[in-house]
């Protein structure tokens, strides 16, 4: 299909590829054109305007907005909206909290416009060669743009949740899932250091993500950090406040989630005192994400 | 390898099956001699008493217990004993605490045998299949048993950690971090099916373990769980007390760990009222371990 993407940070490049590589024909924009410049050598059709890259897109338009979460995306969207006409559909892949993304819904349903709002995971390793997608909106909508999913996400890796806002819901709420593991692996790790410091730490590693019951993708990014020789050392132990930290907060509130919440306490004591745990929360969201860390 | 095995429960059962596919010679012995008659078949060789079980078994014996932590593994031992001369090895696969496990070591060594501590993960198909083991004790026994270890596990899935103790340490730790990361899951998908009842729970099951950082064998067995038509609704939410569940107590005081204490307050809680938390942590435990839970 032919679509037009704005937003060509560590996400949105490697999603741009990923389409590309599935012969989906994509228009790019990005605030700074270099990025468009570097992506068009790869494939991408470029344009350095919402003007040019709406004039390069067939009827029934779909526009996927991969950016920053709050202001930025209502920004972008009152700037597509005067070239947008019925049945144009806007997707917002990013991390916006679902409330915002309901309100956005019914203030483009008015205008006759589709919006769908999709949960990104899979880190940006995911968004390049197969990542996971959890999609609210209408259903219709979501049927239009199904191919798409599709071609970007591993088998059995998107999925459909109903109304609007309920794709950013649950997504957030994989996030929190992800905090509290992030957690319990940082915890369980920094108690076998504290234990006997001639245990071999990459061994450990090796081991919980090697057939073990803790297994799966945080667990292997972890032995990758211990892999990857003078990595660990450089982390400083201090996690750096996330994006998606608000909205845990409110998540906390809103269901009483205990874990998430000792999850939170966990990150925020590293900013009064840097800790092996800290190191290792870094370290996984560097892995996944390409999330900046502090140096030592 | 000829090796003798001691107790054929669910995770015994299968490792001996696991050992017989990779051409090693097992002598097996259980307390209820149908399990042994039953595995017999299956190209073990039976043994019916401690006393047969020996001497079917070649020099520098190879002893390996799967049984029952606790006092149990004590009796089997004093049971044992007597047949073994200098060099023989006995290897506890279960989960002992891994202080008894360097008691049990020093008073071995003392008469010239060997001991290793091996925690095993990866539920009762990992054992079949491929499993995870993390070993502590004298390194020249862990080089004479290699191969087992080798064998019996997935790619990278067996460490060897040093001194007496450090295999079940390092298990247990896992223990603590699958207690933490069955919560933080059980705690979310909780938080989905308050939200809002229309969403479907197998869906969001299946991306969270199809290309999600969340993905992983303990979502991909909540996956399953909700794929097993009425498996879910036959659970009560009653996350009944483990085996382990008293040593992760001692685990929390000397180590601080506060994912957890909360993983496990989440489940005492179960048990003053039954909730959609403890029906998930009951199914993975069951789907991982074939635990029991509780019929509604």
């Amino acid at each position: 299909m032919k679509i037009g993407f704005i937003g060509l940070g560590r996400m949105g490049e490697n999603m741009v590829l990923n389409l590309i590589e599935h012969k989906h024909d994509v228009v790019v924009y990005n605030r700074s054109p270099e990025k468009t410049r570097e992506i068009a050598k790869k494939g991408a059709t470029p344009s350095y305007s919402i003007n040019e890259m709406i004039s390069k897109l067939p009827d029934r338009k779909i526009i996927w907005i991969m950016i920053k979460s709050g202001k930025p995306v209502d920004e972008m969207i009152s700037q597509v909206l005067p070239f947008l006409t019925k049945g144009d559909i806007i997707i917002d892949g990013g991390n916006s909290y679902y409330k915002d993304s309901k309100k956005r819904y019914a203030q483009l349903k008015k205008k006759g416009l589709g919006f769908l709002d999709v949960g990104t995971s899979g880190g940006t390793s995911g968004a390049r060669n197969g990542a996971c997608m959890m999609i609210g909106g209408d259903k219709k909508d979501f049927g239009y743009c199904e191919k798409i999913f599709k071609d970007m996400c591993v088998d059995k890796g998107y999925g459909y949740f109903g109304s609007s806002g309920n794709g950013h819901y649950v997504k957030m709420v994989h996030n929190g899932i992800e905090y509290g593991m992030m957690a319990a692996l940082a915890e369980g790790l920094t108690a076998i250091q504290k234990q006997d410091s001639k245990i071999d730490m990459k061994e450990v590693a090796k081991v919980y993500s090697h057939g073990s019951i803790v297994a799966g993708s945080l667990s292997s990014w972890l032995y990758d950090s211990y892999m990857v020789k003078g990595y660990l050392e450089e982390i400083s132990g201090v996690v750096p406040k996330g994006e998606t930290e608000e909205e845990m907060q409110k998540l906390i509130k809103e269901k009483n989630m205990k874990i998430l919440a000792q999850a939170i306490n966990m990150r925020k004591n590293t900013r009064k005192k840097a800790s092996y745990e800290g190191k290792l929360i870094s370290a996984m969201r560097n892995q996944f994400g390409g999330h900046a860390f502090n140096k030592k």
